[in-house]
């Protein structure tokens, strides 16, 4: 009889390694365990599910070949004895067993190892207020769950939805539940921001302002202290600021590792309930793996621990834990934090760290905010991508790197060369000559990621001072605040002049860019002069032009107006 | 005075180089000259003007804010002396001056400088066969002759054309001519494959199938001898098989660095003629820098010297001899070829280098042949991509990656990514982790670029035999050749049926994927067995199943049916 191997959690790490145990080690006994009836499914899929855009949850567990993915296909096609419905109950580490519960019969019985991997996933975090017991408030935790959210939208049950919580889940159920279903939807998040710890400020403005544009109303700051009921259902969410109606409420407020089991058998668990593991996917005992939702990986920029609950990343840790369960050495390494997410007709996505979370770090980070061409801007269809990369200024590594883009693939283009040079420790220097390849209808000779590592490198060599925008938008909002401060237009002055109607000549300049170098003289020397351009890049050159004329009193607005005007739709352009 | 900087060159990287030294060092007193009237235009876009996408030539030689990049811009914007229609006689390096000559009233003068750079471009070669010269024949080498070839298409003067050459600038000419214009288009290639020594044969045939779908004829493996001339002007091509008829022929077959200037002046210059620089591109004078399409670099992957002209590199180049010469050390590595282009709805590109040039210099070198889905299976408007990766067997490392895939950026998405890690060095194994950003709708779980490397990985392990896709599609087309072949189908029945009646229940056996495992015995063992499904997944799936039960006689078809029938649109699926 060849290696017992028994993998626990049939969804994504767990089936993964089954199948490609069988491939390396073919004499392998494997047994893949689940308490669920329904495995192997697309989890990432289920708002896309919900949308509509994937009509039949069977093609979120359906291979490309369209074969289902059930307990049938695993023990055929795979070689893989799966045993759905069934729980672990126990491990037995001495005995090298794990006790499990038949759900239907509720027979228990003990199965034999020589290698045991943990894939048991996360749970829904649950906010601890009243009424979230309700009928009517959804986690999106399974496809049971979804199904029903779908079978109550599609009955014309939900006229109105709250969703709390404004990370990735809760933006795409907003968007699955108000683009097609034209359910009124709203968004409560507690931080002030959306995407809050993955992206900054500006970028998550600018999805706020994008949501609001397609009717989905976006609370921020604002926690939800209640759920309100009647007659045991859900019929509104209280906020410290108000109470809002609504016929659904879905819990997105992030997950947890699902790791009691592994506690339970004394394995060692990390303070945030993710279980150690290390680079062979290994845990504290050497006879157990885990991958997946379940374990805490390393951070490959800030060298702590990360816990990256992602479909990309369960599989290719599952991949490892199974090759070296079947006796070839392999390594995870660990992650990045890869993101990327549709949100209508945006795109937004991050990979390592943001400015904020790397400060927290203790890194000197500061960044870079750009906004340029995905593709010649010359070719038909070009848009704009306006990134941020994040650098510390001791050493010029890129610490991470993020993005809004049109609803395409040219920001992941970006996030992804940038994901892989972060990876191999990439410094600013290294980002400004990646070798994007380039024709006229793909990028741009010096290409956007080129370009944000340009500005990040006048940034750290202090050839370019820059404002930041939060700033810029509290002055244009209240110019009192800020009565030495001015704005110097340096596009064409048709562009400028709405501005210096609106804001009078004295608080609004206007030169444009080729005169700076010959007209210079006419502007002050006693405010400070925040140069505003349509991308940044020209209010940069006129700071050298001013710096080089002895005028050194300004600062930049990083992305322009194709940046703010991503942010406050309102805005005077 | 400020440091004396002439620039000889206007294009690419001289107009880049002057900019930014002046942002760098404002003092400086730089002058940029140029031969040409016209700089500072976007070569690359030349087919996409003379096919009409852009409409204007001056769309080509402005900036994103429709700014026409001319003398007087360099002047006023940038604070460059901008000299056109001025060209560069000759160097004196001892003196330090450049003598030039004013081509409108043939005025000499001499030009000091402190530093010199050169970016004299490229030169398009012309082949030594008659009739060259002859009205109607065109290369594309800059914008006058755009211009031209544009005017007489405009007019109605062209219904025939051959492009003599099947590079990528031949490609999109060809596109170019008959996408808008509908001209009957013939591409002539001296080699046997479109993209010669850029990407391997069975991209190089995808693309060529997909050009015939869209009207553009291609002879592969025909040398053109001789342009037919009457009255001065051309009316067609011979090649050694057939006489083409042509109102206009284009000549794209390759360029050369433009070096005549720096070889007179004793610079060093490599045999293929492109200036020798070091990484800071300074030339075998220190005070002399270099850059751009006259140049020859590092190629990343091999070692060895690369001409690689791109505008892409050009700029980056450009602007790394810029801070050299303003006093801030700066280095460029060199470049390792990335390359993409449209053609029609197809995207193709390649990183690092092809299997036939990585074998050629000496390289223990394989590849793999992957189909993936570039976006979640089940989110509307996923499509496949092919992808090859080519790596060393002995040290790992991956060499080159090049694919084909839908005309939007999925493509690019992993091209970028690719040539990212061939950049840092990574291996097979680096590729299998590479955390691309995922959502449904951007990417897979397992990203096609991890899958490429799983395939990569499976072969250097020897656990993966596979068939080369020329074999495969020469014994379909006549199956007497290997008598001891048979094609083993694991697709569904009914996918595989019209093949079997084709060729026969003993040559094309059917028997699906999730029945091998059970199901094998019925198989032969005195025949080699090519493995066929969509993909080559399950091939290999099923050849391990088949190697477990002791029947090792297969092959597996990489890439499938989802590669195949984008190299003959005849195929019976």
């Amino acid at each position: 009889m060849g290696k017992r191997i028994v993998i626990i959690g049939g969804v994504a790490a767990g089936p993964k390694a089954a199948s490609r145990i069988k491939r390396v080690l073919p004499e392998a006994d494997v047994t893949l365990i689940d308490q669920d009836n329904l495995i192997s499914y697309g989890g990432c899929g289920i708002p896309y599910y919900v949308s509509g855009d994937v009509s039949d949850e069977q093609e979120l567990r359906s291979t490309s070949f369209h074969m289902v993915r059930d307990a049938n296909f695993f023990n055929q096609a795979k070689g893989v004895r799966t045993m759905t419905s069934t729980r672990a109950l126990a491990i037995d580490r001495r005995a090298k067993t794990v006790e499990v519960e038949d759900l239907a019969t509720g027979a228990r019985s003990a199965i034999a190892y020589d290698n045991l991997m943990l894939a048991t996933g996360s749970e829904p975090f649950v906010l601890p207020i009243p009424g979230v017991d309700a009928d009517g408030v959804f986690t999106i935790s399974d496809l049971h769950k979804a199904i029903e959210i779908k079978r109550r939208i599609a009955q014309g049950m939900v006229g109105k939805a709250v969703v709390i919580g404004g990370g990735a889940i809760g933006v795409e159920m907003a968007e699955a539940l108000t683009d097609l279903w034209g359910i009124e939807t709203v968004i409560v998040e507690f931080m002030d921001q959306l995407l809050p710890k993955i992206v900054d400020w500006p970028m998550a403005a600018a999805l706020a302002n994008h949501l609001r544009q397609h009717n989905v109303e976006v609370y921020l700051g604002e926690a939800a202290t209640e759920i309100v009921v009647e007659d045991g259902k859900a019929v509104g969410v209280r906020t410290g600021k108000r109470t809002i109606d609504a016929d659904m409420v879905i819990m997105a407020v992030g997950v947890r590792p699902r790791s009691q089991l592994a506690r339970e058998a004394g394995l060692n668990v990390a303070a945030n309930g993710g279980i150690v593991v290390n680079e062979r996917m290994q845990t504290s005992d050497p006879a157990i793996y885990a991958a997946g939702d379940c374990v805490e990986i390393r951070h490959l920029v800030s060298g702590r621990g990360l816990y990256a609950p992602l479909g990309s990343l369960a599989n290719k840790e599952g991949r490892v834990a199974a090759d070296n369960m079947a006796g070839i050495p392999a390594v995870f390494k660990g992650g990045i934090g890869s993101f990327v997410m549709k949100a209508f007709d945006m795109a937004i996505g991050a990979t390592g760290l943001s400015l904020e979370m790397a400060k927290a770090q203790g890194f000197q980070a500061d960044s870079s905010l750009t906004a340029s061409a995905d593709r010649a801007h010359f070719f038909p269809g070009s848009e704009i991508i306006c990134l941020e990369l994040v650098f510390d200024r001791r050493t010029r590594k890129v610490l991470g790197f993020q993005g809004i883009g049109p609803m395409n693939d040219s920001l992941s283009v970006r996030i992804d060369a940038a994901a892989v040079a972060i990876t191999a420790g990439a410094t600013i220097e290294d980002f400004a000559t990646i070798e994007m390849a380039y024709a006229p209808p793909f990028s741009t000779a010096i290409d956007a990621i080129n370009s944000a590592a340009y500005a990040a490198e006048n940034l750290c060599d202090d050839r370019m001072r820059q404002i930041d925008i939060q700033s810029f938008l509290a002055w244009i909002a209240d110019p009192s605040s800020h009565p030495d401060w001015v704005a110097l237009d340096v596009r064409h002055p048709k562009q400028a002049q709405p501005n210096v109607d609106k804001f009078g000549a004295a608080l609004w300049l206007s030169l444009p860019y080729d005169k700076v170098r010959s007209g210079y003289q006419v502007l002050p020397t006693d405010k400070i002069m925040i140069i505003v351009c349509n991308a940044g890049s020209r209010s940069y050159e006129s700071q050298l032009a001013l710096d080089a004329a002895g005028l050194r009193n300004t600062v930049v607005l990083p992305g322009g107006y194709n940046l703010i005007k991503r942010i406050d739709a309102d805005i005077l352009l």
